[in-house]
Parts: C-alpha cells; sequence; structure tokens
C-alpha cells in the first residue's frame, strides 16, 4: 500500500534521496498510524468481548473503576500520590535494611559469644566478620556504581541548587547504594545511614516520576522534578529517624538554600507517611506493641530539670561546638592527607582494597570486647548503645538499680562509668573519622549523634556524683539529676554542630518521643552551632569543598561587608561576545580562543554592545559547521562537480551509485541519481536535499535542539571507529597532498577538496556575516547592575539557581559574573577582614557640604 | 567671622542671592564644625575630669568596658545582641500582658461569684464588665493608632513581601496594640492574642533597629530589616506559646512565601531567647516550679493510642478540615454583611461603639453562667478550657475519679459531657467568628485552637464511652482511651486548617510538652489542611482579599495548569513607553494619558523598541517641570524683561526690591539685585542663579531624590494655601487677561507670561528632544521572555517582591506584566477548570510530522 507514489508529490519523487526520506517517514508513519489503529481497534474488540464474556455489569464496574481512577488522580492530585507511594517504598526498604543491618550486626556479637574460650579465635571472628563486609562493600560498590560512596547529601545539595550531576540518580546506583550500606552498616564500623537514605530516597523520586510519566505524562515538568526531590530528601531522613517533622527541617537545613513554603506540604506528606509505615511495620512484626519513638525515653515529666542545671546544658553546647568543628577539621585532615602524600595515594589507588582493610582491621581490633574494647562498651551496637545512653537510670553507683538493670548496663561499668565513657568518647571520635573516609556508603550523622550522647552522658554522670539528691533540695521532695537528660542533649548538640543545623533538636524529640528538655536541647543546640559555624564548614560543605562541587558557598552570618561589595568590583569586563554583524571568522576564532565557555552573549553591533540575548556554545559550533563543515563542502563539491559534468554531458562516474545495504530490498536500499537538469530550481532543491540527507546521517540537524547536537567532526570520528561505515579512503601515503579524500558514506561515495581548495573555499565562505535565522537565542538572559551588591547577586544566584549573568548598563553589556567570580568574592570577604581591595576607591555621591565648607574655611 | 567674604569666592559674590545662600550654608557648616569642636572639647575635658576625680584605675576600667563593648559587638555581631534583646523584651512584654489579662478575667468570675444571690446584679456585672472593655478598647484604639485593630498577621505577611504599609510599624500603633489587646482580651471574649503578638514583635523589632541605627550605624541595610522582621514575627509567636520551634515554622508558612534558610536561626535564636525568659519568669513567680511547658499534659508514654484508634483521629482531621474552612467561610460573610448592607454600614459607621456593644452583649448574655453559659461551662477562662480539654481524666463518668477531680470537672458535667460540649462548640464557633470581626486587636489563633480541643474531646469521651476497656484487650493490660489526646489531635488539626499551616503540629507538642501523639496530630493536621485548601483560603488570606492588601495570591497546590500558562498570555501588549528620542511634548502626552502608572519602560527607538532601562514617573514629572515649569518660566520671563531692559536701560520697575521678613536683621533679608552686565557669562550665571533659588524655594531641586520631589504646581499650591507667601496678584477678575499673573515670593515678585505667550512658550519649548543626561534611570529592570510560564513568573514575582516586569524578545520590548495579570490570571486558573481562553491557538513547535503524515494518507 505504501508503494504507491502519490502523484501530486511527484515533483519531489525526480530527485529520489529526498523522496525516498519522505517516502520512508511517511511509509513509518502510515505503519505507525495503521497500527494503532490496529491496536485500537483490537484493544476494542477486547473490551467488547470483555463485555460480551463477563456481563454488562462487570464492564459497568471496570469503567467505573477506571473513571475513579482518573477522577483521584485529576481530584487529589498526583502528588499525593505520588509522595504516598515515596513514603511507602521508602519505609518498607528502610524496614528491610534496618532487619538485616541488625541480624548482621547481631551474628558478630554471637559468633563472639559462641566462640567463648579460645580468644584467638575470637578474635580473628571478631576481625575478620567487618573486613569480610566492608571489602564486599567497596568492590561491589567500585563495580556496580562508585556513585553511591559517601553520604549523598552533599550531592543532593548541589543537585538541588540545579547542577546536573549525571549518573548520580540511577537505578544503577540505587542498587549499588542499597546493597553497599546495608553491607557496610552491618560491618558494625561506626558509620550511619541517614545520608545514604537520603540519596537512596532521591533516586527512588527519580524513578517513581520517571514511571509515573510513562504511564501519565503529567510529571514532565522540571521544576517538579525538583520540588520532589526535595520533599524525597525529607522522605529519606523521616524513614531512618521515624521523625517527620525533624526530618523535612532536617532536609530542608541540608539541601537548600532558598525554600518555598508553598512546598512545605509535599516534605510533611511524603514524612509522615513514610514514618507511619515505618512505625506500624515495627508493630505489625511484634517489635513494638504500638507506634511509638524509636528511642523511647521516660524522664520525668514534672521536674526535668532545674533552671539552674542550664549552666552544665550550656556547657555541653559549647564543648560540643568545638568538638564538631574538630571532627570536621580532622576529618578533611585525613582525607587530605591521603591526597597530598602522592606515594600513599598511588599505593592505594594500586591496592584498591587495603586501605578499606587497614581502617575495618584497626577499627574492629580495638573494639575488641576482650581487648580495649572491654573498657568502651564495645560489644554493643549503636542501637544499644544509644538506648542505654540515653537510659533513665544512672549508670554510675545507683544503689536503687534492679540486678536485670545492672546486668544490662554492665558493659559500661568496667572499671566505672567515667573512664568508660571517657574512652568510649576518645575513640568513637577518631574511628568515625576515619570510618567515613572509607569508599563505601556511610553516613556521619548516627555515629557523630551517638558520640555527643556519650559526652552529654558523662557530663550527666558527673553531675548526678556531684548533686547526688538534685541541685533544688529545699524542698521536701527529691528531684534527682536525670544523666539521661544530659545524653539527649549532647546528641542533639553534637549532631547540629558537624551538620550546621538547629532542627537536630526536634530529631531528638521525636527519636527520643519526650519534649521535655526542649530549652536545654535548643539552647545547647544554638550554642554548638554558633562556635561550629564561626570555626568550620558544615561536614556536608567541608565534602563540598574536598570533592569540588560546584556550589555557591553561603554568605557567612556576620558578613556585612558583602553589603559593601559590588558587582562592579568582581565582575569580568573583559566579555567574548558575538555582536548581530560578525562574521564567520569572528565566530570561527571566538570559539578557538575560548574552548571552555558555554555560552556567549549576543549584542547589535560592537561599537554600541546593547545586549539583545546569550547562544550556547553547541548552536554557535553547529552554525560554524553548518557553513564549513564536512557535510556542506562535500556538497559544495557535488555541486562543482555536477557543474562540470553539465558542461560535459555523461555520467558522472565520481558519483557512484553504491548499494549500501545489500540484503535490504529495494525499497529501502539508498541510491543516489543526480538527474541531469537544466532548470536551475531543480538543482537547488536537490542540492538542499543531498545537504539535508547529509546532515541527517552525521547527526548535525539543523533543527536538533541544543543538547542533542554533536559537532560532526566528532560524530564523523565515532561512525569511523565503531562500524568503519564511513571510511576516508587517502590510503595514498605517499607526498601527493593535493589529492583530494574520497568519504565512503552510508548514502554513497563523496570526493572531498584538496586541501589548497578547501583553505582557500573557507576562507571565502567564513568572510560572510553571520546568519542568525535559524539559531535558538535565549532571547532575555538574566542581567545586573553594576551597583548590585555582592550579598543580593548572592541571593539571585542561590534563588534562581543561576551559573553566570551579564551585567548591564543602559542595555549596555559592560561585564559577566559567573559562580567562579561570586565564590571568589565571597571566600575573600570571609578570609580577609580588610575589604579594601574590593572597595572603589572613588563614590559618585555628592560629597557633604557642610564637612567640604567647614574644613575649607 | 563668617561675615568676611572669602576673597577667591568674590566671583559669586556679584549676584548677591547666590552668595547669600552659599555665604549662609558655609556660615551654618562653620557654626556646626564650631559646635562639635567644642562638644568634643567638653567631653575630652569631662573625660580627663573624670580621670582625674575617679583616679586612672577607674578610667582604665572604663575605656576597657567601653573596648569590651565594642569587641563583643563585632565578635559575636550585632545580631545576636539585638536578637537576643528583643526575645527578652517580647517576654516580659507577653508576661506582663498575659498577667494583667488573667487578672482581668478572673475578676469578672469573682465579681460573679461575690454578688452571688442577685441574678439580676450578677447578669449586669457579668454583661457590663466585657462591654465596658470592649467599649474601651475599641475607643482608645480608635483615637491611638487604627491600625492595630485585628490580627496584624495578614500585614506583616505584605510588609514582609515587600509593600511598604505606612504607619503600621510606628510607636504610637504599638502604644495602640499592647493596651487595646490586653483589655480586649481582659473582656473575655473569644479572641486571641498570637497574631497581635506578631504585630507587637515586629514593632519592637523595627523601633529596637531603629534605636542600634543611632549608636552604631549598621542596622542602615534594608534586607536586613525585613529579616530581622521576619524573625520577629517567629519571636512573637514563641513567646505567646513559649513554643520557639512552632513558632518560628507557623511564622515562616504564615508570612513568607519563599524564605532564605540562611536566616532559619535568627528566628530560633530569638524565639528560644523569648520562651527562655517567658517561662523562667513563671518559675520566678512561683507560678511553675521549674521550667515545663504551658499546658503541661500527662498522657501515659508507654501506650498512647492504639493503631486502630487512628481512624478516629482521621475523622477528626476531615471534620476539622471542613469546619476550618466553614469557619473562614462564615467570618467573612459576616464582614461581606455589614458591609454590602450599605445601611447597616453607614448606621454603625455613625454609631461606631454600637456594634462592639451588641457583639460583647450578646456574647457575654450566652456565656452568663446561670443561663446558657451553665451547658458550656461558661464561667471558665480560656487558660482553664484548654487545661481540662486536655485533661488526662475522663470528663465523663470515670468511676475512679476523686473528689477533686470530680469538682474540677464539674462545669462539663451539667447535664452531661458530651451535650455540654456539643453546646459549646456549637456556640463557640460562631461567637468566635463574630468576635474576631470587632474593631479591636484580636487573633484568631487560641479561640479555635479551645474549638478543636473540645471537638477532639468530644470524639475521644465518644471513644471512651465506646470501648470503655480501650480497644487492645486481647492483653492482660488494659490500655484505655485517652480522651486528653484526642483533645490535642483536634485542636492541632483544627487551627491548622484555619490557618493553613502544618505547624500547629509542632505548637501543640510544645505547649504540652509531650510528643506522644505525633503520628496522629501530623495525620489529622495534614488531612485538614488538604480538604480546606481545596476550599477555602487560609484565614490570613482570606482577610488579605477583604482588606484588599497588595498581595500576590499563592498558586494552588495542583495548580498543573500554572506550567501550561505563560507569559505571553496574559501580559499587556500595549504598552506605554518612553523613547531616547521621544520630544516634551510626547513626554507631557504620556504623563497625562496614564496618570497611574508609577514608572516607564525607556527604549532607544519607537521603531526598534530595544529596551534600555525603567525610569520612575517622579522623574520624568521632574524632567517635564524643569523644563515648563513655573520656575523655568518665571526665570524666562526675567530673561526677556532683562534683555528689554538692556536694551532700555533704567532700573528695572518689575523687579521691586522687596524687603519680605522685615524683623530679621539685613543679613538674613533677601534682596534681589539684577546686574546690568552687559557680558554674557555673568547674565548666565545670574540666570541659572535665579533658577537654583526658585528652584529651592519651590522645592524643585533637580538633585532631590525621586521620592523627596513634588512637583512644583502643588508645592506652589501648598505655599499659597499655608502661609500665602507666594501670592499671585492676579486681582483683576475683568474680561482682560492678556494681563501677566505676578507671583509675590520670599525672594522677590515675579511677573509670569500671558496666557498666550505662555502657550507659545511652552509649545516651543516642548518641541525639544529629551534631555536624560540628569534623569535617574534604572539602568536593568526585570526581564522575562514571552514563553516563560505562569508558574516560573509567580516564583519570580514572589520571590525577588517586583511589582511589574518587562517581557523582552532579542532585547526588544514586546510587553509588560504587573501584579495584576498575575494575579488575575492565577484567579482565572484556579476558578475556571477550562483553561482554554489562556493557550494560544498556534504553538511555534513545529508539528508532529507522524501525526500529520498518518492523517493526510
Amino acid at each position: 500500500m505504501a508503494l504507491q507514489p502519490d502523484r501530486r508529490e511527484l515533483g519531489y519523487e525526480q530527485t529520489l534521496m529526498y523522496g525516498r526520506y519522505r517516502q520512508e517517514l511517511s511509509q513509518f508513519a502510515k505503519t505507525e498510524a495503521a497500527r494503532q489503529k490496529e491496536e485500537q481497534k483490537r484493544q476494542k474488540q477486547l473490551d467488547d468481548e470483555f463485555r460480551q464474556y463477563r456481563g454488562t455489569c462487570c464492564y459497568t464496574v471496570k469503567s467505573n473503576l477506571i473513571w475513579f481512577r482518573d477522577f483521584v488522580f485529576s481530584k487529589i492530585g498526583e502528588d499525593w500520590i505520588f509522595l504516598a507511594l515515596l513514603g511507602i517504598i521508602m519505609a518498607l526498604l528502610s524496614f528491610a535494611m534496618d532487619y538485616a543491618i541488625a541480624k548482621f550486626q547481631t551474628a558478630q556479637v554471637q559468633l563472639f559469644t559462641v566462640l567463648k574460650g579460645s580468644p584467638f579465635v575470637q578474635y580473628f571472628a571478631w576481625t575478620g566478620f567487618p573486613i569480610v563486609f566492608i571489602i564486599f562493600s567497596t568492590g561491589f560498590v567500585h563495580l556496580v556504581s562508585p556513585n553511591a560512596i559517601g553520604s549523598g547529601i552533599p550531592e543532593m545539595k548541589t543537585i538541588l541548587r540545579g547542577v546536573v550531576l549525571k549518573e548520580y540518580l540511577s537505578f544503577r546506583t540505587l542498587i549499588s547504594k542499597v546493597i553497599g550500606v546495608a553491607t557496610s552498616l552491618g560491618s558494625g564500623l561506626p558509620i550511619g545511614k541517614e545520608g545514604p537514605f537520603v540519596h537512596i530516597a532521591s533516586i527512588v523520586s527519580t524513578i517513581l516520576s520517571k514511571l509515573i510519566v510513562t504511564f501519565k505524562g503529567i510529571f514532565e515538568n522540571e521544576s517538579r522534578n525538583s520540588e520532589m526531590l526535595a520533599a524525597a530528601c525529607a522522605v529519606g531522613v523521616s524513614c531512618n529517624f521515624a521523625a517527620p517533622i525533624g526530618g523535612v527541617l532536617f532536609s530542608i537545613e541540608v539541601t537548600s538554600t532558598y525554600f518555598a513554603v508553598r512546598n512545605y506540604w509535599r516534605g510533611f506528606f511524603g514524612a509522615v507517611c513514610g514514618a507511619f509505615v515505618f512505625r506500624l511495620l515495627a508493630v505489625w512484626n511484634k517489635d513494638e506493641e504500638t507506634i511509638t519513638a524509636l528511642f523511647k525515653t521516660t524522664f520525668r515529666v514534672d521536674f526535668p530539670f532545674d533552671p539552674q542545671e542550664l549552666i552544665a546544658f550550656a556547657f555541653i553546647g559549647i564543648v560540643c561546638g568545638f568538638g564538631g568543628a574538630l571532627f570536621v577539621f580532622v576529618h578533611r585532615r585525613i582525607v587530605d592527607f591521603n591526597r597530598t602524600h602522592k606515594r600513599v595515594s598511588a599505593f592505594l589507588m594500586k591496592n584498591r582494597f587495603l586501605y578499606p582493610f587497614l581502617v575495618s582491621l584497626v577499627i574492629s581490633s580495638i573494639t575488641f570486647p576482650l581487648g580495649l574494647g572491654q573498657f568502651m562498651a564495645g560489644e554493643l551496637t549503636q542501637k544499644q548503645q544509644i538506648d542505654e545512653l540515653f537510659s533513665n537510670t544512672t549508670l554510675g553507683n545507683d544503689p536503687s538499680a534492679t540486678i536485670d538493670e545492672e546486668n544490662k548496663y554492665k558493659p559500661w561499668h568496667r572499671p566505672n562509668v567515667f573512664v568508660t565513657l571517657g574512652v568510649f568518647i576518645v575513640m568513637q571520635f577518631w574511628m568515625t573519622a576515619l570510618a567515613v573516609t572509607l569508599p563505601v556508603p556511610a553516613g556521619v550523622f548516627i555515629p557523630v549523634f551517638t558520640l555527643g550522647a556519650a559526652f552529654g552522658r558523662l557530663v550527666g554522670e558527673c553531675m548526678a556524683a556531684w548533686f547526688p539528691q538534685g541541685i533544688h533540695t529545699s524542698d521536701a521532695v527529691i528531684n534527682k539529676v536525670i544523666p539521661g537528660g544530659y545524653a539527649v542533649v549532647g546528641a542533639a548538640a553534637l549532631s547540629g554542630s558537624v551538620t550546621h543545623t538547629i532542627s537536630t533538636s526536634v530529631i531528638v524529640f521525636e527519636l527520643t518521643g519526650q519534649i521535655t528538655h526542649i530549652l536545654p536541647v535548643m539552647m545547647a543546640v544554638l550554642i554548638a552551632n554558633a562556635i561550629a559555624q564561626l570555626l568550620q564548614p558544615s561536614f556536608y560543605d567541608s565534602i563540598i569543598q574536598i570533592k569540588k562541587l560546584p556550589y555557591l558557598p553561603d554568605i557567612s552570618h556576620a558578613g556585612s561587608k558583602t553589603y559593601e561589595i559590588f558587582v562592579e568590583d568582581i565582575m569580568v569586563r573583559y566579555v567574548k561576545f558575538i555582536s548581530w554583524l560578525s562574521t564567520y571568522a569572528d565566530l570561527k576564532e571566538l570559539l578557538d580562543t575560548s574552548p571552555k565557555l558555554q555560552s556567549f552573549p549576543l549584542v547589535d553591533a560592537p561599537e554600541s554592545m546593547i545586549l539583545l540575548g546569550s547562544v550556547q556554545r553547541s548552536e554557535l559550533e553547529c552554525m560554524l559547521e553548518k557553513k564549513v563543515g564536512l557535510a556542506r563542502r562535500l556538497v559544495v563539491v557535488a555541486d562543482r562537480k555536477r557543474s562540470q559534468g553539465q558542461s560535459q554531458p555523461g555520467p558522472s562516474d565520481r558519483f557512484s551509485v553504491v548499494s549500501f545495504n545489500a540484503k535490504s530490498d529495494e525499497n529501502n536500499s539508498q541510491q543516489i541519481s543526480i538527474r541531469d537538469a537544466s532548470d536551475k530550481d531543480a538543482t537547488g532543491i536537490s542540492l538542499s536535499n543531498l545537504e539535508l540527507s547529509l546532515n541527517i546521517l552525521l547527526g548535525t540537524s539543523p533543527r536538533t535542539s541544543p543538547r542533542s547536537s554533536f559537532s560532526t567532526q566528532g560524530m564523523l570520528k565515532r561512525f569511523g571507529s565503531r562500524d568503519s561505515i564511513l571510511s576516508s579512503s587517502t590510503d595514498s601515503l605517499d607526498g601527493s597532498k593535493k589529492k583530494p579524500r574520497v568519504y565512503k558514506l552510508p548514502i554513497g561515495e563523496f570526493e572531498d577538496m584538496s586541501t589548497e581548495e578547501h583553505e582557500e573555499w573557507e576562507s571565502e565562505e567564513l568572510k560572510v556575516q553571520l546568519d542568525f535565522s535559524e539559531v535558538h537565542i535565549d532571547p532575555a538572559p538574566f542581567q545586573l547592575v553594576e551597583r548590585t551588591s555582592l550579598h543580593k547577586c548572592h541571593s539571585m544566584f542561590s534563588l534562581l539557581g543561576l551559573n553566570h549573568t551579564y551585567v548591564t548598563t543602559l542595555g549596555r553589556l559592560v561585564g559577566v559574573v559567573s559562580l567562579k567570580e561570586i565564590r571568589r568574592a565571597i571566600e575573600r570577604s570571609a578570609d580577609s577582614n580588610n575589604h579594601s581591595s574590593f572597595r572603589r576607591s572613588h563614590r559618585n555621591e555628592p560629597q557633604n557640604i557642610i564637612q567640604a565648607e567647614g574644613s575649607s574655611s
């Protein structure tokens, strides 16, 4: 049916190639349309059969169900369903992983207990267990997707800033991360899972939204995706801790710079769904009697603390502030050490498993319960540690403790609670910093949280020992000091200071299920944050710096200088631009001299410099390629040959008709026949058709979007190397360079110009003025004024996710500011106290008349 | 000393007026400089005396203290100190007001108890008490500052959006609001104080930052002020409920659209300071034993609720969602009724106190404890109501209740708890909606919160009656239903649905000091929000609509249509512009034909329409005034006269020298002497001087900032009406209109042109091309592209606080979009389901080839 040529389109039929092209496309379209029609028909038939088979009632129910689904989707909104799904999936994932990790961790302890009596075997079992897990995790992650290494929060921060990190949210990475986290946490090393969970949730959200797109074309919107990604981060934290509110706030603090209140509910809804299912699973699994907090505490509600104890809480805040900064510093030094010592890093790179092996050996040796581990409660898992640090009784010499409690808290009593806690804190500190540098998926939150809890507990135990009857004993009622409350405060303060977040305070309330210590916690967290922010960047920002991710640092809180630095002080004045009057030669030079710039401003003329828009590099390259690229050159050569052939009539021997695909039937085979037509019009069509098909073959369609267009050269290279469909027949290796090259393409064999011809032709072509008619120009690039303050500039870049902006005055382009300049300016303003270098020496404001007059008299 | 003319400036001396002017200014400057020098000297002397008197040691201490203060300020940062101060002041204020309000409220009950035995006297006392308070509050607020009326949150939302509401943050308003809130809440009517407190905190913050500016010039920055204002809102909520976290989140949700995470800590710090001091005051005042929550609950921690009870909690959420929407609807209907019925509103306007009188009479009659009040716990204050609704025991027939408890909860038992709660809910509902419309400072949060608690309690009591042994009774342990938990859920859900916030859930945790019910609360709040947001705007947005405040509505959550509407669909294509080539006549026409536009785009030429910048209306008016205004006209007349006088030598009789202020000495008296100089240069100076002084007198300095410049006409009018210094001597009322007018100015008497002359001169002048050399042009107004989606456009406007933006294509101005268009587009897209009117019929994208081809075949 498709073989009958449409008579009305006979005009096209004469140039076979183009005709073929159209014919084929239309053929495809027809087949496609027919197929769709067929399918619809079959579907209808099926429906009819269905109806006949199942009766009318059933069909009505079915169609009603479909209608209901559509109605629910349109009324309730896809967002709700999407978020609920995301929450439920993450909760299931979190529960399954928790289950696996707990099994792994207890397996180590059980193995240790079983082998009682032979300390050496015990030692090998105790250390071998984590080594195997970590080595497996390292290898697996390395093989499947190295993107899964590390926390994931720094990368999510960068992605939410608008930077595209390829492969970071792929399914492969998900697999890698899930298995990697389960095994590396199962090893029992002090690493956490809240960062990885943020990453996992983001991947699940991305995959889910792709799935929904395929079945309902709604989620195609870019900004919607990023909104969902932000919500996914919240869901990740929330499922981890069963802390919906704290999770949302933590994810906002950690990943965002500016935050749309409009999207607030998204995070909450997803987080509540996640936390709800997560805790419900625990109930169904008979772990818990009902839905309660993860690390439930039972502190006295009526008198949680005396106002005078606030001094001790403030002390915890101060120490945790310094401690958090020290932790970030130590972590960075370990990374730097591995990096700067070239020999070390080269050695470690070669023996990829050596570093994980050594680190896990050292850490597990230290925690070995018969060695140093007995002085630091080494046989407890992370969850047990936190549970016992938050416990209500005094770990010290509590005469009222039952034997059960005595046994439970025995690990902390060797030799006594103060020494044990002290050793635990010191060891845990550097062990955590070391473990987090391992090339496995590893978070930092929970180990730091435990560390903070231990420190708080230590202070609490000291207070309890100091005031055995409580502080406020004037009344008959004795209100003892609650050391568990101190542990809660310490945990919130240290995790807050390491991550530079305030929402850890909310997380502890949700984790413990008690909010009685709200004021001490808030106070300590704020103090710790203030100190840590003065001294060091947050742990995540530190990783961003280490990884050199493209992220804009935040303006420091006290940085009033940023109001006094202006765009004109930091902008690049020597802007590379393309003008409406430029020639192709200018364009070529521009592209050659600035290989790194990805977009160029377009001005009307070099004299007036009125900014018209911005053009992508790829667009310009495509433009140049179309003018002097291979495809066009071949066409020109063909044109010349043809005109020569016109003067000497006869079959063109250069354009030999080559059957490209011998196996395919005649309809699909590619044929070239240049008609010897004398009328100009037909020739024009023929040429343009040739050019078009060349373009299509070479992958440089003039209409392709900027992202999908490649340079022809690169395309040719790939073509050649892969399939060698396109082969240049410059086999003559002798000096005869003037001999033109011949290209073999799927559609035929083409002769190139000789080098001389080529140069001459190209220089001629390059003199032509640019033709912007088919170029995609961004007609309103972001613009600033010279007197915009750095502070405002920073806000703009953060808010709108800009990479660069043009500086204009009265429409004239005067400069350009990119992320780099702003980053450098912020760093300089933060580093140096004197900002004289930024400030202009002369200001435009009229001088104060009074002063001027007064001094002149 | 000032009388000696500087010989070098003798060139200026010849034209006395200008010389005078300079002389005087310099004289002032000299005096000022001398005064300052003197003062410094005296200060130093004082310091010296100080040192002599108190000894060196003391001086060292003092200087060290000053150094310390500066050091602290520079190191810790002003922000911290500022926020701490703000928190403490607000806490003190809140505590004092709470104290006063509690005293007022108990006084009413006490009065009622004292008068026992005579029901009529009791009735008059019970109703008279609130009437007096409300009438006083109405009168006081009306007299001092009517800005204090209402909640304050809608206005703060508008102010934080960037709109300047004059007088809204003045000291006068503070006084009015504080006294107004204290008295209106003291009346016992169901109104709240969280909205007013946000307003009060904002005013305190504004005043405080002004104070700090005067003693340290740091807080001059605009954006810093708005950051502090946002923090102040958080402090306001926090001091009210002693809920720092919930306060911060509530204020963010209620006031912001986009939120800078950078400023997150500000709110927290201020809020913690406030809440801390607020609760510490309670401890010091012996109200509380230690720092605890405001409405402390003591629910069972180990088994707070059974998972199956979640269905009941979800039910509460659904009902509260509808209830919240209904409340907003009823409130708006009451306001609309008062407004639309012209006779009613006119009558109420005339008798300002009638409406408050009637409302408070009705409400207090209903709550009268011997009447209907006995069926709705009418004798309890708001605080008592909440306390008892949150109580742990069952209000119903609890056999285990002690006699104390029986007595305490007696108000809820007449006739039984279900009827009492039912009557309470129904009455409280409309009474609150009515009370909030009173012209006094009144919030809505706490009454709605109480209402929600009552509804939750009702459901809880029903559940307790239905399952007397608890739901989960398979085990030996009986876990009874806790009705108090239901009350907490209901309170959070209803207040959340009325205000459209999720953070009410956090507030209830902080208020009750227990977080056990986190999942039910979050679930109910989310459900209530989802329903309420579908049906009605939030209470605050409703007030914004009622008051017609300039605010951009938020895009509805499910509004995916906003992605499909583009700027080109809503923009105004017929843009009024001024071009670089325009004449003064064009300018005059432009200003006359568009009296409402406040700024105009500046393009290079009407043909090319390249956007160069934006010019304020005032600048253009000033420009026109300078060209053809009165000042210039008088100068021109003077010039003409002078040149006539030059041809006919002799004293100019028109320019009579008039001693303006006879009482002042000769130095200050104004004299005009036009020198008969023949050299062109001197004349020029003389003329420009005359013009300058005229300009100064008439208040149209060419250098003044756009805001401070008035039109000369208006200035003249004011001059004339107030002091009649400037009097036009067109006393001749007869037809001789050709006679020129004569203006008497402080600096002399000037003759105007005749009408004909004037017209001729003006039309001549208006033909001149515009001179932009002295005009302030905004060189980079915000620009968008035609294909920007409404969603992105809305984000931009919200983020950057824009009022309008230009739409450009390749630098060419093609349209303008203002707040109005966007608001209308959002409303239309929300209202109508079919958005076909917005969508363009033709799209630029190439049509799908497959479809096109398939259909053609």
